[in-house]
Formats: C-alpha cells, structure tokens, sequence
C-alpha cells in the first residue's frame, strides 16, 4: 500500500495534487472508498490513476459507457474494462481521462465525487480537470444547444452549494473555472456545435423544483412558471439539471478545474415534456460529446 | 389510450386510488413518464400495473433485481422482464408487486416517485403500499439489526422534507404510515430477525451530511462527531440514510402508505467505514428482503 501524503490542516497545497480538506484520512489505515468497491489496501491507486488528467462524468451508466467507448474510438487509445466494483458506479479509463457516471442529483453526485477525489488524490494525480457532460432543459436556446456553463445558481437563485452538516446549514461557494469553460466553448465553436454560454440553475427534482407543469405534484399555475422561467432568463441562466451548484462546489474544493457541458433536450420557454424521436435525441446526447472529444484530443496531442 | 381520471382540484379522492394532485395533467394529451421511458400513448397503463398492491424500492438496481427474482422464488409468482425503457431505473413486477429502484439521495429517488405516482394513477391501481427496502448506517444498534422506521428527520432535526419551488423554501410534512410499520416489525419478530423500531435521519450526502470522518472534507472534529451521534440517539433516531423525508412526504402525498425497512450495515458510534466481508455484507443484505418477503406473502395469502 503506498504511503498516504500527509495533508496540511488548512488544506494548502501548492503541487497541483487533487485535495482531500480531511486531516483525520491520516489517521487511517486503509480507506475503503465503499461506493466504488475499491480500497487502498487492495487496488494500487498510483499505478492505475496516477496519469489522470480529466475526468469526465455525466449521469446515466450507460451514457457514460458509450462515450468512453466512442473517445476510444476518436483517439485511438484502449479502452479498460469497468473497473468500479460496486453497482452504484461504473468507471472507464482511456488514458488520462477516466469516465465515471454519477447517478441523478447532487446527492448521489456527491458520493462520487468524494470517493473520485479521495481516489486521485492518494494516486497522487496532478493538475485534474473535471468535465460534467449532461443533458439539461433549455432556457431560451433552440433544442440540441450545447450550454456551456459559465455560473451556477441554487434554487434560491444564490450561486451557492447548501449542505446540512451538524444541524445547521451550510452554504458553500458554487463557481466553475472560466478559462476552462472558454476552452471547451470554443471547441464547440470549432466542431460547428451550436453553442451558448450562460448560467445554469441547479434543482433538486426534476418537475416542481424546475416549475414543470407535468409532475404528479403541481401548486402553482401557468403564469407562475411563466413568471419563473422569465426570471431565469432575466438572471442569465440558459438551462436547468439537478448537479451543478454541487458539482462546482465540490470540485472548487478539492484544487480541480470543474467545468459543466450540457445539451439543452427542450426549450422550457415552449413546454416541459421531453418527447424526442430516438434519432433526434441520439443527435442531441452525441453533441456534448463532441465538443469534449475535440477538447481532450487537442489536449492529448499537446501532452505528446 | 385509456381516458385519464380527472383530478379534482383539492386532490380529494375516497376511492383509495393513487393520487396525482396536478389539474395541469388532464389538459395533456399523452404523458411520457421519461425516466422508465414509458408513455401513455405507447404503454396500457392499466392493464399492465391496475393490479399493483405493493411498490417495493430501493436505490440499487442489481439489489432490486435480486429482490425480485428471490421474491418470485418465494411466491412462485412468475417474475417479469425489466418493464423500464430507460436505463435511469429498472422495474420488474411479480404478481400485484412492482420492483423498482430508485438511485441514491432524494432528487434520485423524487424523479422515480414521481414518475411511479402517475403510472399508477394512470393505471387506476388501489390501495397501494411503498415500502423502501435500504441499507443504512446504524444509531446504537448491532450491525445487522434490521429497522423499521417510525419517523424520519431532515438534516436540521425537522419531520419536514424541504423543496426549493419558484425561489421559495417549501417545507412538506414527511410522516410514515404508522400501522405499515407495526405490521412490518410483526413480519421480522416472526423471522426471529433481529427488528428495531426508530427515527431515521435523512442526510443529503454520505460523508459530511452524517458527520463520518473519512470523506473527502472534514472541518469537524472526534468531538463534534460524537456529539451529533449522541444528539441523534437522544432524539430517537437509529439509523441514517438519505432518502427518507422526501418518500415520507410524496408518499403522504400520494395518498399511498409508506414505510422504511433499513438494515444497519455498521453502529456508527464504533466508526464510519464499511468494511463488511463480503459473506456477511449479503447475509445483512438479505435480512430487509427476508422481512418484507414474509409481510407480503402473507398478504397475497389474504388475497387469495
């Protein structure tokens, strides 16, 4: 097993390593990483993650699956199997990108993200970069456009992450880095994606948390979300999904660029239910995909 | 297509039929429940789920299946094939039994809830149980103790499961069917499992949302831990998971009763990794299963 890097107490860290904020992990032995299936005292983390450079993550498995298959493919570089032992994730690796999925919401997410931070960081990975590449409901953007992130707002429109920790609430800081995300914006310029920068509104379920009129559950009527959806715009935000406050929160936390790509499926300014034909939303899903495949084999061939 | 129910405009329903309480859904023409990618115009609703008494969840799909198929072994009741068309959930059905998972965390578990709320509804199914079947972490109780909950609290100590909706906090009662939970721990005397009656505490993420010391970010200490841990047990609570004011409450809301069956996995006030062998990790699996598998056959019995 190899020897765990002592962490500073306040967190410092000049290396460009991935940062665990936990001084008690020193005290530790072994650290069973549960949601992953894998531990320090069986799986030798610097020798398989040590190289890691980006990690791409989305929600659905298979989703995930496919595009580490298809940027196997585009760059030519093999394929692992799944090398996450437990059901709650999958985890591909090509290369230094690893491909791991994190479920829906910030809850799940989170379980991810603490077990993929806490795994970089004692394979002693540098300089990591985390790409969210999801789908999303559309503000004011035409179906199948790629929103870029450039800001996250929680559902009280705070650009903030809430934890209850303790009994109390906890807000935490929610930004994203921008020059990754003009990196990645102009990849989709390049690819011919249409692309839009703007805020993304992070909610905690997918039908009243977002005002959509379809859930088993609606108190508010037609001019209330009117009136919702018109404020989202007026704030900058250009789609919704239920990860980024989090995502940008986490990722801020532990030293790492954090960057969020998601496919508008729908314009919520004309509806809330998702009725694509297979092909179109096979389109759709593919176009994130795309412009991120484009960025890391730029990457890739800077790295050779 | 079936004509749907209309939905009185208080919700209002003595009929003991699930409930949705969205007038907005009989002005739809079709509903495409996205997530188990199922809509109305495409699926017979009725036929296929009219019959449904019992949604039994939980938020791994391979533990569900492996509840399904164990539960067709049990009843002899033949097993269906993965009735979900999405990979977000899978769904399987025995008899008057529906299986469906959920994911991790409440957002997960909301979009699921949701979107099995109007499926039954839709189906005109009557007199429907859910009963969530997890695993958690234990309050004072051997690890192993299977139980059954008769309460839930949110992360500030509130019977209450809180939703960010137009920009504003809604807070939501989230109470269990008291007499389900009764019959429930009946079920688990007679299997000479060992039962416990308790609180459950809903945390929105594993790590830090439940004070473990071997997350990612830690900026408590032993102490601080120590004390919420007490605090919990003093309040009643005996175990912790991350799903259960939000089923409590959308559950309640459905007009659908609602339980918890939780195995303790460890006694968090002995540590906070889950380090099981993988012999007892299925044994303590199983006990949950073994618990509402007796409650259930011995309802079909009734039915008969």
């Amino acid at each position: 097993m190899t020897k765990q890097q002592e962490v500073p107490k306040d967190g410092s860290n000049d290396s460009g390593e991935v940062q665990v904020k936990n001084p008690h992990l020193n005290e530790q032995i072994d650290d069973v990483l549960y949601h992953f299936g894998l531990a320090r005292s069986d799986t030798n983390f610097p020798e398989l993650f040590g190289d890691v450079k980006y990690v791409c993550t989305g929600g659905s498995p298979t989703r995930i699956k496919m595009y580490a298959e298809l940027f196997s493919q585009d760059s030519g570089l093999p394929l692992s199997q799944n090398l996450s032992r437990s059901d709650r994730f999958v985890m591909f690796k090509t290369g230094a990108i690893l491909w791991v999925n994190h479920g829906m919401g910030v809850p799940s997410m989170s379980i991810m993200l603490n077990e993929c931070i806490k795994l970089l960081h004692y394979a002693h990975a540098r300089d990591v970069s985390f790409i969210r590449i999801g789908t999303s409901g559309g503000i004011d953007v035409l179906p199948g456009t790629v929103v870029v992130s450039n800001g996250t707002l929680n559902g009280l429109f705070e650009e903030a992450h809430t934890q209850y920790i303790n009994g109390k609430i906890v807000k935490r800081e929610a930004k994203l880095n921008p020059e990754l995300a003009k990196e990645l914006y102009n990849s989709g310029v390049s690819e011919n994606l249409p692309v839009a920068h703007g805020k993304t509104l992070c909610a905690d379920d997918f039908y009243e948390g977002q005002m959509r009129l379809d859930g088993a559950f609606c108190e508010y009527d037609v001019n209330e979300k009117a009136d919702f959806i018109a404020r989202l715009k007026d704030n900058g935000v250009r789609n919704i999904e239920m990860e980024a406050t989090g995502f940008a929160s986490f990722t801020t936390r532990a030293n790492v660029k954090g960057a969020i790509i998601c496919v508008a499926l729908l314009n919520r300014l004309n509806g809330d239910q998702v009725t694509l034909d297979k092909a179109t939303y096979i389109d759709y899903e593919l176009r994130p995909f795309k412009l991120v495949s484009s960025f890391l084999r730029g990457k890739i061939a800077q790295m050779i």
